[in-house]
């Protein structure tokens, strides 16, 4: 997506352990018509997928699975993280390792909101080490769900988790894909 | 907002300590054709008040105003929640006390995404005791923005909360007010 990589390149900042700082637009800061456009996109690349939900983990990634809630008129549900793994038995939990925060979190849906006969899609703002794009997945198999997909705004491609995803071959879809970055560029993959 | 008695009389449910979930449309689980009505209607209230920017709290305010920022078009900032009040200097800062989780956190935003010149609109799912929207609205006065008012879809009326805002002459507009709540029945204050 075009306007994204515009986006990043106008807006982003890169800071020190290869994060790139989009708060401005994406997660803190939420750039209204942009986050819709995305939304729109989202639901334009799984047309006829049928898709009955989207989830997402909180807090970054609630903002892009609303708009593309919105955008595929199915409901969108958030993970809530949780420290402890002390939880009640009607949700589905999953741990997360957090490499920004050296730290494992519970994640957990509450099982009335992710049925057996749901076709999900996976919505995030970023795709970097992949930790909890595997937590939501394996919430998903808990439920008997199906997978449809999983679509990212931004993909650090230089992390490997996208790849790696693609070659087990699960839908991947980033509109934006980092292979490089450095304090002076960003090179994105061409798609 | 008649759609949302409607609603939360079909789908919400009474806890044991004045807790009404409404989780499967409003919070953990969004409705998102139903939360973009709510944003529109927002957006509506609000028309021709130069609304430059929404702010809420993660995570379950950040839903309501995506859409109403979406519904404005302008951008939605979500304020973050930390245990610690060891916060960089780059942010404004208020403590909130938690009657739910009984401790008082920090919320923050980045200084770069409150401006002086602004016109903010408070967005959130619930006021109930106030905590959270007093917190906001000493970031604002520490910003030194305005407040143009505060919109919740639901507001839990016999907390005494809104009035008491209202009463300090600040705009306060609840799509619901619930005036009391029992196992069996939700009672609505007529607007």
């Amino acid at each position: 997506m075009k306007a994204l990589e515009e986006k990043i390149l106008a807006e982003g900042t890169i800071l020190p352990g290869n994060v790139l700082k989009v708060g401005s637009f994406l997660n803190q800061q939420m750039d209204s018509d942009f986050i819709m456009e995305i939304g729109n996109e989202i639901a334009r690349l799984y047309e006829g997928e049928k898709i009955t939900r989207v989830l997402t983990v909180e807090s970054s990634g609630i903002a892009l699975a609303v708009a593309a809630g919105i955008a595929l008129h199915v409901p969108s549900v958030f993970a809530k993280k949780h420290r402890s793994a002390n939880m009640p038995k009607e949700v589905y939990t999953a741990s997360v390792y957090s490499y920004t925060h050296k730290e494992t979190y519970e994640i957990a849906v509450a099982k009335e909101y992710i049925k057996r006969e749901d076709r999900v899609l996976i919505v995030d703002d970023f795709l970097a080490n992949g930790n909890a794009v595997h937590g939501l997945m394996r919430i998903l198999e808990e439920a008997g769900a199906e997978l449809v997909g999983c679509a990212f705004a931004i993909e650090k491609g230089f992390q490997g988790a996208g790849d790696k995803l693609r070659s087990q071959g699960i839908r991947v879809d980033s509109l934006a894909i980092v292979d490089s970055m450095t304090d002076e560029s960003v090179c994105f993959r061409v798609q």
